[in-house]
């Protein structure tokens, strides 16, 4: 039959980065495509036996149905930690279990976009944020970035042009797909435009824990003081993404609409998964994992910089990120990285093209988007190799 | 701050049915109001030696990202499954792993319906499902119910009367909230008219397997000739709900507009609960476990229907449901249901009242839903007994 579908899915694509993953499948192929944690950190032999433990002892908590707010004593974890290492303490504010950070950010756009509103982004921006907010026929609005994150005049023009604008979308910490961090001034700044106009921001941030040097830059929304800031978190990044928990952080009255929402999308979130999360962060030391995690990735990050230092033409720039899980460059030259994925590709290595991240998909990019945290030094060192090879054809 | 909620959850309300279960946490309290299925029957021993063999052995299968659609072997035995206990085998179809039961008809709506769009539904119906098409702005339309399922005269003169009708929703085997079972001549009759009238029909079977005789009446998506039928499943009747496993079965176009909508929302159900359940299924006899499972059930209810029999006024009407999980009472006489619970909750037991599963819950119900699967044959008992006592004041 003739389908009808809805108009906000009739126009929707597929994340692109997910059908480069089915290409990489490939053994052959060097995939630099992905955001994946690296699987040698998941704490696999501990959950294993907490899992066991808790079917065998527990099954009525870890089998039947739970509330739609999520484990209670694994929000209270979440709400401690919050305030132990990010500095966010808010009385007026909850938090809610969701089914991994995306279902933070789509939850937060189903309470509050209506057909129309304006959603102030990054540009680039994660692709699944973009998404959920296109997924509400919402109109995106992109800011430019620097190194130091969102252009403060770029971001002033944009609120001024969008009266309809209802919220800021961002990851201020080792962006997705940039690795660039922004600058404490900004955030004040971010925060007094969100303030001045009326708008929520979104603070996405699964990668804060992953800084390579230990410092942190404080989050959005430690400086809320008016609960104006959603706050979406993540295991993933930390834990094991395959266990789809992360969380927000909002004011209550936000909080109970999430609720709402989320009781409509999936009721709750998945028990065992959420009890592994409590459990492996009272019984075992979850910052000292993330110590692990911060040298693994400094390392990889580095080699791939090295990698590039060698190998790419020289007026190639790069991003110099100190945590996260990416490398944002550009070639310049008015190369489109999309038409050249299809070269690199058949040269068995891939990369995401800048217009991926893009509010005009369909614009060219000369950017793209490098990954490091699954891959040996060797896998970086050649997948580098063969790009540099290619780039220095179409860079010169 | 003022927030400014999307309007699609400025009207929403949180679930009755679940602020009810807050109240049933006082455990003096004997909850008719619940729809959990029995935790003696879950399979928890075996869960734990599964769970624990994989998070040892294949640590980056069921903790690393999985793809949207769903763990293959799970959506290879899911159709197996679909073939052999259903009949339900079409090459143009394809299966997609979700988050529960509840994502499906979420994901289904998010798909298809249009703000203004109306959808079709059974009256009364399941809440979650109502909230789902309200959650996208749809306007729905309740179609009379008898004890043989939809009434045809009022679904013909509902389609009739909505031109922009897109779709049906059913839950045409043990029915939630009445327990009642929708016959052959019906389902045949409903699939013809959505056929002249171009409509979709979701056909929503959580409960199909939970048959007291062990019979089944053939499925609407069984007969579905043209990918008119979206199929909609769960583990969690079968085999627990906190794991949060369901499938969608629909023709391959419409599953993938669904993997987009999925994307969008949690990327992947958690892998581990997803491997639970396939290795479950490939190890022990789910089918022998869903044989004892009829009989706990079928029991209960009789036990219920029996009090009922014995303690409820002659004339309160009540269904006699051949599986599934709920048996529907309606008091007559201009009883408000909604607020004879109050009295009922004072005498420490609790119901869902009829309005809650209607189009237009603020109009009063003589209807109410209970539950018989989680408790003891006392308890039953005993619960019936004294909801017994309070209608024999009103129904005179």
């Amino acid at each position: 039959m003739d389908y009808r579908f809805s108009d906000r899915m009739s126009t929707m694509r597929g994340s692109a980065i997910r059908e480069i993953f089915k290409f990489a499948a490939d053994p052959e192929v060097i995939s630099l495509a992905g955001g994946n944690p690296a699987p040698e950190l998941f704490p696999n032999e501990e959950l294993a036996d907490i899992a066991a433990e808790l079917l065998r002892n527990q099954p009525v908590l870890s089998l039947q149905y739970g509330v739609t707010e999520g484990y209670t004593p694994l929000r209270e974890a979440v709400k401690a930690r919050l305030k132990r290492v990010e500095h966010i303490d808010n009385a007026d504010d909850e938090v809610i279990i969701v089914s991994g950070g995306q279902q933070g950010i789509e939850l937060s756009a189903k309470a509050l976009v209506n057909e129309g509103d304006t959603v102030i982004v990054e540009e680039p921006s994660f692709i699944g944020a973009l998404n959920a907010f296109r997924s509400y026929n919402a109109h995106l609005a992109g800011v430019k970035m620097d190194e130091d994150g969102m252009n403060i005049a770029s971001l002033e023009k944009t609120v001024a042009e969008n009266k309809n604008a209802k919220l800021i979308y961002t990851i201020p910490t080792f962006q997705n797909p940039m690795g660039t961090t922004m600058s404490l001034e900004k955030r004040k700044a971010v925060y007094e435009i969100a303030r001045k106009n009326n708008l929520i921001i979104i603070e996405d941030n699964p990668y804060g824990d992953l800084t390579f040097d230990g410092t942190k830059v404080p989050t959005i929304k430690s400086m809320d003081v008016d609960g104006r800031v959603i706050y979406c978190g993540s295991f993933s990044k930390i834990l094991a993404p395959g266990l789809r928990i992360g969380f927000v952080c909002a004011n209550q009255a936000i909080v109970q609409k999430i609720v709402v929402g989320k009781q409509i999308s999936d009721v709750h979130t998945a028990m065992l998964p959420q009890l592994l999360a409590y459990e492996y962060m009272t019984r075992f030391d979850l910052d000292a994992a993330i110590v692990k995690m911060r040298a693994n990735y400094a390392h990889k990050c580095r080699t791939m910089l090295d990698a590039i230092a060698r190998d790419f033409p020289a007026d190639v720039t790069c991003t110099r990120p100190n945590g996260g899980l990416f490398i944002w460059c550009d070639l310049g030259h008015g190369v489109d990285t999309q038409a050249l994925a299809a070269t690199c590709a058949a040269n068995k290595v891939v990369y995401v093209p800048g217009s991926t991240f893009m509010v005009d998909m369909d614009k060219p990019s000369s950017a793209l988007r490098l990954n490091y945290s699954t891959m040996s030094d060797e896998r970086i060192g050649e997948g580098i190799r063969r790009l540099g090879a290619i780039f220095s054809e179409v860079v010169r």
